[in-house]
């Protein structure tokens, strides 16, 4: 309360900045930071702890711009408050090797807590956020040691409230009662086709109640800094619940053309820019300028914040006096270091232990480790049951008040909601101190296509755990069945799928998933039986690729995943019982890891000299690259018992044999150069 | 009204054939068909209308099963009413090549409309059916002639609840005020974890009266015959709002395990089938049994929709008097035909025209097209100006009320809703008497992996526009710019990915997409500008890959698409005057269409002897399958003007020249199979 000069100073400053910043990029999004500059100034300047010189530190509060194409409204704050990011950032807004690109990517400019801009994932991520803290706080906060209690808040935006994975969340969050949550919904009528009338009357509002949230309306939220505070304040006094407030608000506001869709995604032209210049009291001639006075507040709130810090700092040291095991707990986990010796959890099994679906051979994995990593959180988007995700005796993560969990369980039901649990388990992973795992068909892993390639490209650590990988899962049928699915998120950069033959390789990926600290995994796993292989091991299968069946003088290699290398062992007896043929196998259990590995690695699993068939009951597309020849499934399934779809699709010792041989002909007389070797390098 | 034991016979009937066919498959889910017998029973005796011997009768009122795993429920009525489905169908239910698969799929059994079981997909499929057949009215109705009134229902449960995609459709269909679609709700309380209450608590109701349905609650779902129809009849009366059904049902209703979720997704065990067969007066030794009293009351019901289509098949006899054009568009529309010499309007090309944006040219051919094409409705998901997919003087369809728009309109405003945008699209193109397209950027058209996997499963005819379809989006950055996205519909079966280079390609891409009855296609759009290529034809682009620049004796070919054949084509220019170096340029921007080509033309465009290097700006997953080296980006690209982030990554004439020369070196002296040779066909 008691709004100065000074506060609207700071605001007509932001909203300058955004529209130097756009103008002189000649691209991006004025419209929103110009609209929201009033609530941005009164939420960081008068709620928001954190320290610009530690943008880490762990009880800060975090911020999400879910509408983040308005991203220069978050640059320019993060400047004003004195984070590492320049006027020289600003005016390099959306040029090549800046960090502050279209849209905010989180690992690159210090303050960004999570990459946002394709919509509806910033909202999910905050979600995601505030459960972190949720649990983070109910595990570690004692009596007197208030350690994790941070707000998470939210801008978002009409985009983002008619994206299907905000809703998700929405229902998620209030489900879940998370009373650490605010958001700010900015309620300016406009998206990209103009006013919203001509798509989107349903009431907002409303629907975040049917949800269970907390709602405020500001009416104006061009002006009201009072009504702002005091929505904000509201909000934090309803711990039950999370909280909307429906900020109404001017896209563009100041702009000649505010209140239009012509301020959303261009920059204001120059004589628009000169004339909101005037109309704030700044010079027309100038850019990119801040008032001293500005700055000295913003700076004086960020000192505030470092000194919140340094409190919480002392707070943790007397914390690690009564609680040593909790402190050190912590600790660890805010270093990145995974508990030590942890591997030593993870199943190993021999040729002569019995035949198990990869998804139990997962559930076994869980059932090792989460008592030796205590940050991992599992879950499943409504297929505990199919997708074994959860370990015996695991605890719920709910609302106490339900009965049937705790905040400190560690075990999430997502519910129906792939997408959103793709976006949460992003904002998990951001949090700092959690893992999370969470599953539900591979099938439906595409429903989260658009979360998960922000899981790859902001760099996190998430665990989807995908069952029912092939046409292996049987009778549901082929809208159940994957068949591109593999070759999508191989494509996809930065992620790493794991398609395990057995036992061993289940640990294997299971490693490679948790100690991969900057990449999210997708573990493809059968709903059927799988032997245990000879030759397989954890130490093996690390390494991307390996022979399972080695044979001096092979006349053909057989590079195969998951279910099918079991049957390209059992074609490579009947090859040589029939035909008199030696075949070798090779087991690929992860494209990414294997081509990590040096060239000389490589071309031993994959030789010169030996044409390469591959095998996958997917889509042949990708194996060009490890093979001569594909055998796959470029065509939808079927729906019938798996035994019988495996047949029909000749996915057998029979068909696979029968192909190889082909192979082998074409190749006669040929040389054959492995596929490893190749005329240049590409471009990562 | 008036229900008697006969009702209920039919209702217990239901019941046990979905107990029997479960049981028998070892297989599927019993409890959604027997919680949701009562409703079904009553909706399909006393409110649809339809003629099981045509099921393909125009004004028929459409059932979608969204809780498609519910299936036997279905089959069970097409059987019963006496569509083609037989008994020895139901004995077959999810075994190999019967058409009583574990999902419903549209292309092969008769009076299944959409293809369902992704949940969420059917419902938001639904609101497209209602879109359809309200412009379908608005077009072809006139005063006396009613000729297209039908309703469309849809059942969902609880999962489809909770996805985002049905959320989004909701919120659509309130906006649009859709008066002919009633949805039924299985409240049961129950989804595949157990009792809804551990992840879904919100109200849903509530929820849906905020998107602008009107809502009716029927307590008693399990016995309140009387009350489900005074719903449906209340729910038929409110006609400027779509309508909800809430009915509180029991899952597995008769079940020992009735209520719980052992009921989902298992068969009843062999003395619980007893039990329930003994409960219901049946047989308990028995299987399969259809009372004759109840095959007499659904054959007369099917009787009376036969007469239904009689007397309309004579209303449009009268109609073809009195308003012929009209009479034969609509009969024209249900042939499958399209208007005879529409792609005369297709615009062509010479070099010397000016260098154009892809999405550009995509709006010319709309302009041209939209008017010799009446069946065509465009649209976008709230980026109408960047994917340019509306003509000029397009109407919009809308509510009239709103004064924005007609029902008669042919552009929709799909809002920021990409899944349901596809979602409603197979459910526009299901109807039968449209064409749809819709637009988004590339990257977006990931979000809805889920509903366009589903248009290539059910064979629907959807056209995707999708823009900005590279790094060449430039300054929005890599969360906005497509890497994996190609390889990812590449892969999908029966999904055609067109990359046009130039005006014609664009033509040729909207010919073969317009043409494609039962394949959708996405069509990959630039946001920069493309220059006219030389020897770019309609025809050339229609055979998938073509030579742009020929050249005998090459040393290498050039195989690429899009944005950037024509600097390909600068970069055969650089060869050859920096290194006296003959290549061949080849535009593919089809694979889907090239690799339906005679191998011999497959041979010339890639012929053997010649080192084909491909350069596209994606993913290089899957071009190994046409060339023997890649050039492509297997990383995220970068925010910053187009150009700038084209040299970044080398996608320069002198870039790809080094790579060419790197190919041509590494196949030097080596014998040079065309990537067209294979040792054996695939599956297909």
């Amino acid at each position: 309360m008691g709004y100065t000069d000074l506060d609207q100073l700071a605001v007509n400053t932001i909203r300058i900045l955004a529209v130097d910043a756009t103008f002189k990029a000649n691209s991006g999004h004025p419209g929103a930071p110009m609209g929201m500059a009033p609530v941005a100034h009164v939420l960081f300047n008068k709620f928001m702890s954190f320290n610009p010189k530690n943008p880490n530190w762990l009880n800060r509060d975090r911020f999400v711009l879910s509408n983040g194409h308005g991203c220069m409204l978050q640059y320019a704050l993060l400047h004003l408050f004195g984070y590492n990011v320049t006027m020289d950032d600003l005016k390099s807004f959306r040029q090549l090797d800046s960090i502050t690109p279209g849209h905010p990517e989180a690992h690159d400019t210090p303050g960004i807590e999570v990459t946002t801009g394709p919509l509806g994932q910033g909202f999910a991520n905050a979600v995601g956020l505030a459960m972190a803290q949720a649990h983070t706080g109910a595990v570690f906060n004692k009596p007197g040691y208030d350690l994790v209690n941070n707000y998470t808040y939210c801008f978002f935006g009409d985009g983002c409230a008619m994206e299907g994975i905000a809703s998700e969340a929405a229902s998620m969050a209030g489900h879940l009662k998370l009373g650490n949550l605010i958001a700010i919904y900015d309620d300016n009528h406009i998206s990209i086709d103009g006013d919203t009338k001509c798509a989107f009357t349903e009431d907002v509002t409303k629907r975040f109640e049917a949800y269970g949230w907390h709602t405020v309306w500001v009416k104006d939220g061009d002006h009201d800094l009072e009504g702002i505070e005091a929505a904000i304040n509201e909000a934090r006094k309803v711990t039950d619940k999370p909280s909307v407030i429906r900020l109404t608000t001017t896209i563009g506001f100041g702009s000649k053309l505010q209140g239009t869709g012509g301020v959303h995604g261009n920059p204001l032209k120059a004589d628009d820019c000169e004339s909101v210049k005037q109309k704030f009291g700044f010079d027309p001639k100038q850019s990119f300028v801040v008032p001293q006075q500005v700055y000295d507040m913003y700076h004086k709130h960020a000192a505030e914040g470092a000194a919140k810090e340094q409190a919480w700092n002392q707070l943790l040291e007397k914390y690690a006096t009564e609680y040593k095991a909790e402190h050190a707990d912590l600790v660890r986990r805010l270093s990145g270091k995974l508990p030590e010796g942890w591997e030593k959890s993870l199943p190993t099994y021999k040729p002569s232990d019995p035949a198990v679906a990869s998804r139990k051979l997962s559930e076994a994995v869980l059932e090792k480790i989460h008592d030796v990593i205590p940050e991992l959180l599992s879950g499943s988007a409504d297929l505990t049951g199919s997708n074994n995700t959860r370990w015996k005796n695991a605890v719920d993560f709910q609302p106490p008040e339900y009965g049937i969990g705790e905040w400190s369980g560690r075990y999430i039901r997502y519910g129906v909601r792939e997408h959103a649990m793709a976006a949460v388990m992003n904002g998990l992973a951001a949090y700092g101190t959690v893992i999370p795992a969470g599953g539900t068909f591979l099938n439906f892993v595409s429903y989260a296509a658009g979360a998960l390639r922000l899981s790859a490209l902001s760099r996190v650590r998430v665990i989807h755990v995908a069952t029912h990988d092939s046409i292996g899962l049987g009778e549901d049928g082929p809208t159940h069945q994957p068949i591109e699915t593999l070759a999508h998120f191989r494509a996809l950069p930065n992620c790493m799928v794991w398609r395990p033959a057995d036992g061993n390789e289940t640990s294997a990926a299971y490693y490679s998933a948790i100690t991969a600290k900057h990449t999210p995994s997708v573990l493809a796993l059968t709903r059927q039986n799988l032997p245990q292989l000879e030759n397989s091991t954890i130490e093996a299968a690390l390494k991307g690729a390996y022979p399972v069946v080695e044979a001096p003088n092979a006349a053909v290699t057989l590079i195969s995943t998951g279910s099918e290398v079991s049957i390209c062992i059992e074609a490579a007896t009947y090859l040589k019982e029939k035909h008199n043929v030696v075949a070798r196998v090779v087991s690929v259990p992860c494209f990414e890891i294997f081509d990590a590995q040096p060239k000389d690695y490589r071309l031993k699993v994959l030789p010169d000299g030996i044409p390469v068939m591959s095998v996958e009951a997917l889509s042949t597309m990708g194996w060009e690259r490890y093979s001569h020849e594909q055998f796959g499934l470029n065509r939808f399934g079927a729906s019938g018992p798996y035994k019988e779809v495996y047949k029909k699709f000749e996915f057998t010792p029979e068909g696979i044999s029968k192909r190889a041989l082909a192979t082998i002909d074409f190749y006669k007389g040929q040389p054959v150069r492995s596929p490893i070797n190749r005329a240049f390098e590409q471009i990562l």
